[in-house]
């Protein structure tokens, strides 16, 4: 089992010391190498994702990553962006299927804005499509026309979809959804947008597999309004590259504890990538404060779709359980009564109990 | 001062018909006409936006609208889809800047889901645009072609802006900054999206127009999430047609009260449809029970914006505040101790102020 371990910017490499810890503990086979990507990158070979990076990431079984950015390299030029490293693996790896859990923790209820009775218990699923739409579209690009008898700069993009990258990322919610509450909810702009129209279509055809499933249709602009109104209607929510890219960023927010929460990145033979869903967090980076549970719990993700290891995935899981219920917290979910750690002793703390 | 009025589908006419009580009731030289729109003009004419109601839109110097849509019309050809008629005038007439306000009135703190330290107070200004970007972008369509050696459905999008667009809506925005709390939010996905690159370039020329406005930048998937964070921090936003129709939608329903709500889309000149923010809600239709506030708060800003009445406008607003004093309340915010009525009364309580 190989491991290609990512950590990137800002507070990366502190998270993902915690996380490779806690891989380690599970003794088992692992071989870790590990990359630079991002603007670490940048910094030292010119490119957010040098070929050596990528060919780790083709070799290996699965890619942990920590998180890419910061305000240091967002005024470099596009193509040395720190997130075009992302979006370079994504592509480069086919890692289509986007799982982004929004999970309230019992303990956490109160770091959320949202009032208890509304998000206490809540367990959203959003499967987001990943290497298609707007984000890859062509063509795309800046220039300048004559517009109105007048030389005008004018940018544009291309949301485009072909049937078989619906019905594939379709597919993975489906079986999300069968392990799961059985209801579908595919958010679409299907009374303007073309594109979103022959989503709807085949959502439609592919339910057809799936008689057991309760599919419903949403609009995006409803859907964000429903997520803020009752997000506990939810049980997995399918969406394009661009809304999933929006909605599943609400939705983690809903918890206000973004810091717990993991993601895995899918391609169709589940090779993966995982990360944690908040970012750098260049403001606190190399402070030995950031939180590391979504790291772990990203690991956790690891272990259950890229190595089929189930026991390990719930270990890691029942350990950040239990160093929540032990009182352990980090500065982003801290609240008074309980016991305030920096990342390094979270991680001492997950690995006592493992 | 000629006003079209269009009631369009589902509570529409009744929330309109106490909104024209409420302008009768200010005494002046109106002069009003009736049009369909929506559902009920494909029902009588075949087409969501007939030339009749057209014709009396450009002839008239404001619009006042009060929703279109219900499930009847679902199932129609794309053409006589009822938001087709919506955004038929918004096209023709270049109605481009749409401004939402997003204002929770202390008397309905309890309706958000939200917790009341995180929102009361909240007073926010989205401006999106309106007749641009992937809603009218072109090409577009759903075709087949070969992909991958087998023919597959395709579907595509343009989202495009050019100079003039995007500079035009900036000016609105950092005007409405400046006659509020000058600060302004600008709203894009620079990181991956060209065409928002454009608009973060045009923002910060545009900027340097307005040198009392503080101008700052936040990506689309991070505003969805601050939204939900901290929506006080907000004063004004300002987005493109896709983005601004999902975080209005998200903004408006932090207030619990989406009831409430009212907006404006205006073109160069000021002249400007008015409408709830709220939709045409066909499961209420017809028993008296739906919210006329955001009809009435519509009417108000057309007073204030396409006939620069202020006056007449705040006397609207200072009577619909009054009547949630005295605690009339419609079903939608409604709370034991207030005084529960319906769509009429509550007509009755605002013209009896009036
Ligand atoms: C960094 C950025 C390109 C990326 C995206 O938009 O996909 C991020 O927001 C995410 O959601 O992983
Ligand atoms: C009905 C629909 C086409 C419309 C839009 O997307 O603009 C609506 O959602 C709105 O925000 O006014």
């Amino acid at each position: 089992m190989k491991i290609c371990v990512l950590p990137g910017d800002g507070i990366g490499p502190e998270i993902m010391a915690q996380a490779v810890r806690v891989l380690q503990a599970l003794d088992l086979k692992f071989e870790m190498e590990e990359g630079l990507v991002g603007g670490c990158a940048v910094d030292a070979a010119g490119t957010p994702l040098p070929e050596a990076t990528l060919k780790l990431a083709r070799e290996a079984d699965a890619i942990l990553l920590g998180a890419v950015g910061g305000p240091k390299w967002d005024t470099y030029p596009r193509d040395q962006r720190p997130e075009r490293g992302l979006l370079g693996i994504r592509k480069e790896l086919g890692l289509f299927a986007n799982l982004r859990p929004a999970i309230l923790y019992p303990e956490l209820a109160n770091a959320s804005t949202l009032k208890p009775e509304v998000v206490s218990g809540l367990d959203i699923l959003i499967v987001r499509e990943l290497t298609g739409d707007i984000y890859f579209g062509q063509p795309r690009g800046i220039e300048t026309r004559e517009v109105d008898g007048e030389n005008q700069r004018v940018g544009w993009n291309t949301m485009i979809y072909a049937e078989y990258e619906i019905r594939r990322i379709l597919r993975v919610a489906f079986e999300a959804a069968m392990k799961r509450g059985r209801r579908l909810c595919s958010v679409d702009k299907m009374n303007v947008l073309e594109t979103t129209q022959l989503w709807r279509d085949i959502a439609e055809e592919t339910k057809k597999d799936y008689p057991e499933v309760e599919l419903t249709h949403m609009l995006v602009d409803n859907a964000a309004m429903q997520l803020v109104r009752n997000p506990k209607q939810f049980d997995v929510m399918v969406t394009g590259n661009m809304f999933g890219d929006i909605l599943s960023d609400e939705a983690s927010m809903l918890t206000g504890s973004i810091g717990m929460l993991p993601s895995a990145s899918l391609n169709a033979d589940n090779k993966g990538m995982y990360e944690p869903s908040h970012g750098s967090a260049p403001d606190i980076a190399g402070r030995n404060v950031a939180n590391p549970l979504a790291t772990m719990l990203s690991a956790a993700m690891m272990m259950r779709y890229s190595f089929d290891d189930e026991a390990s995935a719930q270990r890691i899981e029942n350990a950040v359980k239990k160093v929540l219920a032990q009182g352990y917290r980090t500065g982003d979910i801290y609240e008074p009564g309980t016991r305030r750690v920096g990342t390094k002793e979270m991680g001492d703390a997950v690995l006592a109990v493992l």
